[in-house]
């Protein structure tokens, strides 16, 4: 059962093509459900991977780029439609609110739910959200409006007592705390067990980096450093170069050079322009430079490692 | 070769469910194509029914519920994008530019082409377009929000003279006006030929009305009376009269009124409420009503009577 992946909704970049649609992914850590970009027609395409969109609480729009964001409002109507009553929290540039409002005023609807609106910050890097588990950050990219890309950080989780232990000793709740935060203990005929002894390792936390629209720059990479999964952009190949770099967008060779850069474990790419039909030789460019790297499609599912 | 022909892009009310998209028609007219409503991924639709979006210079959108006009936005967007320079007719409430011009704005978006918006008018019929072969007009409808219907009316033809008589007498261009406006023909020698001789009937025009979102009112048929084909909404079955009436929508009941009331020659209704998960009961009722009556699927074609 996965606990952490990222399913791919769109990865077109501009218009839809005829098997891609526009940006949008959706998140499932421990089944709540995180939207990362919102472009037309994402609400079929979470329907048809079995998402409900009442679960979706959390809405990150990365900039306001049409193929980004367009499908957002059929998203909410439906939403509403289908009776939802609790927040909604929409991270993105606060000028989106007019959008919604507009349109919402327009077709004589009333929003049955609250939307909380969450102003992404595109000078530096930013908490949007937190929980027990779970950050999620943003922070700015190089677009040629203002764009943010987002982080998901697992949070380190204290260590656990051996069952076995537990079974034998039974521990109060009192000793169960002192023993997860580092300590020992002392058995009712003197026998001192270390910490070690007696807990398995906490896990190591996973993360995700969701790199949207932005052109190379220094500094990109340490803002989402050892990341276990890193998406990028990647709307052209090397001998684009010179486009990319005009239109604010990556190349191969970027996307290549920000995953060594931050040591990503795992670098997947999409938002390909629509002048690859077929994406076989950017594919093979990509994993000349990354071996490992993929390029998504759409309905694809990435799982992060599990924990045992 | 079709020159005459409807084809069903969306066939749901309110919101798109697994096989069918939101409101959206595309009207082929001798290869001349008009968009009836743009839900959300009509776009998408389009180029699955293999309908360039270049080719279309007029859309027409009924009303400002997001059903029938969130796909707007990203079509001019691809439009766009795919470098189209020549005028876009945009015939619908007057308001809707200022959504478009919002989003473009927010997205730092440069509109290659202008758009000529033309308002409908809520409160009496009005001719929209006309060239030599078509009439399009608007026609009030009783919705939640200012509704308008759509007309298409071919223009009636002059008669054609029969080639053996062309072959023959060879007349002159003069001629030609003069026979195919009602006269006759008297050759060198002195014969008398008769109009009716002489000539091929003109073909009876053909028409189309798209009956959107509404309420039934009494007037309502008079607006379309003869239709080759009519489409209307049927968001419900007859036991729901009521909550149909509320809602300001049709019933199975109301379109075989219609239909009857209207003397259209063939039936066909969608925009079904997502509570008719199949849709053979709504279908069972209606052609027990009417029952040469399609509801129609996403991506089926209606030719209307070629001419021969």
């Amino acid at each position: 059962m996965e606990n952490f992946s990222v399913t791919i909704l769109g990865s077109s970049s501009a218009s839809p093509t005829n098997d891609r649609n526009t940006s949008a992914q959706i998140i499932n850590f421990y089944h709540r459900y995180y939207l990362i970009d919102c472009g037309e027609g994402t609400q079929m395409q979470l329907r048809k991977n079995r998402v409900r969109i009442s679960k979706i609480n959390h809405i990150l729009i990365s900039h306001l780029h049409g193929d980004h964001f367009f499908g957002l409002i059929g998203l909410l109507s439906s939403q509403n439609l289908f009776g939802r009553k609790n927040d909604l929290h929409i991270y993105a540039d606060p000028r989106i609110r007019e959008v919604i409002e507009l349109q919402m005023k327009l077709s004589e609807t009333n929003l049955q739910f609250p939307i909380i609106y969450h102003p992404l910050n595109f000078n530096e890097k930013e908490t949007l959200f937190e929980d027990k588990k779970l950050r999620i950050s943003s922070f700015p990219l190089d677009h040629r409006i203002p764009t943010c890309g987002f982080l998901f950080q697992e949070k380190k989780s204290l260590p656990n007592i051996k069952k076995s232990f537990v079974k034998e000793y039974k521990p109060s709740i009192e000793q169960i705390k002192d023993i997860r935060s580092g300590g020992g203990f002392i058995t009712k005929d003197g026998h001192r067990y270390q910490h070690s002894d007696i807990t398995t390792p906490a896990y190591e936390p996973r993360s995700f980096a969701y790199c949207s629209d932005t052109k190379y720059f220094e500094g990109l990479s340490k803002e989402f450093t050892d990341v276990e999964l890193l998406y990028t952009e990647c709307t052209f190949m090397k001998d684009f170069q010179k486009v990319a770099d005009d239109k604010y967008h990556l190349t191969t060779a970027d996307c290549a050079r920000i995953a060594e850069e931050s040591k990503a474990k795992k670098l997947i790419v999409g938002h390909f322009s629509a002048r690859y039909k077929e994406i076989f030789d950017l594919k093979d460019e990509l994993t000349s430079l990354v071996p490992t790297a993929e390029v998504v499609r759409d309905n694809q599912v990435f799982h992060i490692r599990e924990h045992s």
